[in-house]
């Protein structure tokens, strides 16, 4: 006897695999989907105007979550709306479930006008594709998406599902399926490694992917302790946690000029979860690659490995302790006054972060010096964007901020880095999300003046300059996110700074400051 | 001697080629061709702050200007912003170059981060892609993209240019390359649609893609004078010249139930441009075919075929004159007063629409009946979305309002759609774009209410309603506006909106009306 629709046994599947949220746009194609959330206990559901909202906040939520969250998305064109945030994703390795809908497959041969290829459009971000064959069928492909995402250090499964798949009859949910283990390093590893690393000095550990989340970095900090060893991380973190107390490491800078003097010392590379270091992009007069001449690169774990166990097991090789880990001191900063600078905004940061916040960098260039500056401050998290495509900030707060309401989330926001996803102010303003939103407005796609010279483009003339400003009209922040019901400050001095942070920190809600910079 | 860079040669193909104008969000890997634009004449640069901005924006250029627009994004993650409004394009028929930039060939092997599959994200949505293969072969691979894209009935090529092939040694530009010329139908075909159509009043002649614009529309209004056969238009048009004038045709509902009765009078349906009938999407208790039973459909013209010499031999075939097309009338109407409904609005637009106006549908389910109350109104175009993704209006009304500085512009929007791509106001205010944007603010996603019980997912409980409305909160349109550079103004009965849109007509930039509906 039928007792479900297929969306039903979809649900019950994902949330009995441990899916808890789901962040959508839907449409026609995923009522029946809409009706089982309805109507079945278990799935929180959340709203974004726009996919790129609703993707990159499953980003979120999963890096603070720790597992998949699930997204809904409106057949081709919807996932399209939402590919830069899942190429992002993919890149973070965060695992996320994506749901799109398709037309109902007797409909699919009239190529009516939403009819795309949907698989064409989910493989490049997708490590994971299926279309459902059936009402039958779609349980079971739940089940094995989840597990797809759940895949170490995360995967991007996306799951195609037919309308009538959605509405036809189905039998039962599917069990949650075991996730398969990351592989462990073989012993000969361990020894190459340690044998690496012997005692010297002139050796960095590059830490990358979740070789920058506890209790890997713990291990790695007990391996630099015992060895001499320097530790490294990416420029860009999925879920960190740093700050006082914990183990401290210098960041490769995304600059190549200034990228290129930080490795020079080094005669060996330790890759762990990372990939070797290279540039952003390539230029034509300076290395794609970043390690000095003669340094040798050692792959030691990749990211899909069991970094914990590889860090563990080479730190007891080599007779370090986890307590022998120099752990970051606090160190207590008064929060400046004056003129708005970059590093006075740094110092602003390490004085005011509280506790246990989560950070989430996308300052492009203004906030370049902000990891750095924060480097004693409070412990906290920061989650940065791996993929490079800009947009990613406040749809990544937002879900952060759902997965944890307890915690306070700052968005740290270039004005052109915003403007991409700023719909996500008004998902913050209907869930409550406790997030304060820092917006650095210098109305310009500043990297881009330094990018022209980088690739020997000479300076500007005014059709450049033309496409690398955002004033002319200047975008009024406060206004626009007033108008999405998230209540705004401006500020234009770093004392006006302190006083906007400090009493979004002290009040709970979304709010934003746009700091005139 | 090299006298140019791969992009200068480039640009100075696609400006010989017949390309003005590049919408453009840019990155780094873009550089050398923003340098190129800057350098050399002849191609005017506008920016969006999203790429579905710039990719609406050069389909609503391509459908006013009637030549391709040239798009610059920002590799794979920046194509993938602007993928929607490409698909919707690819329906219309528009005629977009995409110009992607990718990693420098020799960056590609390290995967930085914005490193992805863009052929893979390209393919969907293009009829053209290619990756060029270093500066030399760049203005050639542009000749070919603009050839590409102006195949009839337009389409989308997408050129994907490595950094180095931007920014590497040219020899020259390239030549313009002949259009493919759109087959001609051979006499056969005209000889059976003349014995199919004979003096029948029970037929029809479904017009689509060219078919609705002139003079093909005029040739078709002639063969309906001669013969009784009745003239109806897709749901969804790409330019369509109408109101007093201009032939008339009824348009094909979106609803099905209302569709069916339309149709149900017709023995035989002649297809000129068009795909038989069928819903938008596909139903459980209603056939996805549109056509009565027993209907003939009789494939005349496909879109890519030379729809204005079919139609024209067909005429003459039939010895229909143009001069016979019943053009429809101008009939004076005064805009109505009192509270707000979709009728009122339909009878103030028909009022006060000014001569020559251009139209982009985009009022989801406010607007229904626009389109009927308007078909005796002041001449006019009427631009609706093809694709079905919605984010559609405001980028095509700020492209079509590029193309034509002299016209006004009127975007109608359902507040759900706005949100998708709010940034093209910031676009029309830099540019000063005569676009008067009029939203409909039901603040929800009315449609869905309609489609929840279409597809027989019953009465929406709180869950599906909560994702259906998108107040809580409210989105204060005009704030949102005014932030951008727009002046706005809301209004709550029929008075005030003939005074705002009245205003709005006789003054000139950008505005912004809200519709309490």
């Amino acid at each position: 006897m039928n007792t479900m629709t297929g969306a039903e046994s979809l649900v019950t599947t994902l949330v009995d695999s441990g899916i808890d949220t789901c962040f959508t746009n839907p449409g026609t194609s995923e009522m029946h989907f809409c009706a089982a959330l309805d109507k079945l206990p278990g799935m929180g559901c959340v709203l974004g105007l726009f996919e790129g909202v609703v993707t990159g906040a499953a980003d979120g939520y999963s890096r603070i979550a720790g597992r998949p969250a699930a997204t809904l998305l409106h057949l081709g064109p919807g996932l399209g709306n939402g590919l830069a945030n899942l190429h992002n994703a993919r890149r973070a390795g965060s695992p996320i479930v994506n749901i799109v809908g398709e037309h109902a497959s007797f409909h699919l041969q009239y190529d009516a006008p939403l009819t795309s290829d949907i698989e064409g459009i989910a493989r490049p971000v997708s490590h994971w594709v299926r279309t459902s064959a059936g009402p039958e069928q779609v349980a079971a492909d739940g089940a094995e998406a989840v597990a797809a995402a759940r895949t170490a250090p995360g995967q991007i499964a996306t799951l195609i599902l037919p309308a009538d798949a959605s509405w036809g009859p189905a039998q039962a949910a599917a069990r949650a399926l075991p996730v398969a283990p990351a592989p462990k390093l073989d012993d000969a590893a361990i020894e190459t490694a340690a044998a690496a690393l012997g005692s010297a000095g002139d050796s960095l550990l590059l830490l990358g992917g979740p070789a920058l989340e506890d209790p890997a970095l713990t291990w790695a900090g007990a391996i630099a302790a015992k060895t001499g060893a320097k530790l490294m991380t990416t420029t860009f973190m999925r879920c960190m946690p740093r700050g006082a107390g914990r183990v401290g490491a210098f960041r490769l800078p995304y600059v190549v000029a200034q990228a290129l003097p930080q490795l020079a010392p080094y005669s060996r590379i330790l890759l762990v979860g990372a990939k070797p270091p290279v540039s952003f992009f390539g230029y034509p007069d300076s290395p794609s690659q970043l390690q000095p001449e003669g340094c040798e690169i050692v792959p030691f774990a990749e990211a899909d490995f069991d970094i914990v166990d590889a860090l563990q097991r080479l730190a007891e090789r080599l007779g370090a302790r986890a307590e022998d880990a120099v752990l970051q001191p606090y160190e207590a900063v008064d929060a400046p006054s004056g003129p708005i600078t970059p590093e006075g905004l740094g110092r602003a940061l390490a004085a005011l972060l509280p506790e246990n916040a989560i950070v989430v960098d996308e300052a492009v260039t203004t906030g370049r010096g902000f990891y750095p500056a924060t480097r004693t401050a409070r412990p906290h998290h920061w989650l940065a964007n791996l993929g490079g495509s800009i947009g990613f900030g406040t749809p990544v707060g937002t879900g952060a901020a759902i997965a944890a309401p307890d915690r306070k989330v700052i968005c740290l926001e270039g004005d052109g880095s915003f403007m991409y996803t700023a719909q996500s102010l008004w998902t913050q303003a209907r869930e409550n999300c406790d997030v304060t939103t820092v917006i650095f407005a210098n109305r310009s796609y500043n990297i881009l003046l330094g990018e022209f010279a980088a690739v020997g483009a000479g300076a500007p003339g005014q059709r450049a300059r033309d496409i690398f400003e955002i004033g002319r009209p200047d975008i009024d922040m406060v206004g626009l996110a007033q108008s999405l019901g998230v209540p705004g400050s401006r500020v234009d001095d770093l004392e006006g700074f302190a006083k906007a942070f400090t009493a979004a920190m002290e009040s709970e809600g979304p709010k934003v400051i746009e700091v005139m910079v």
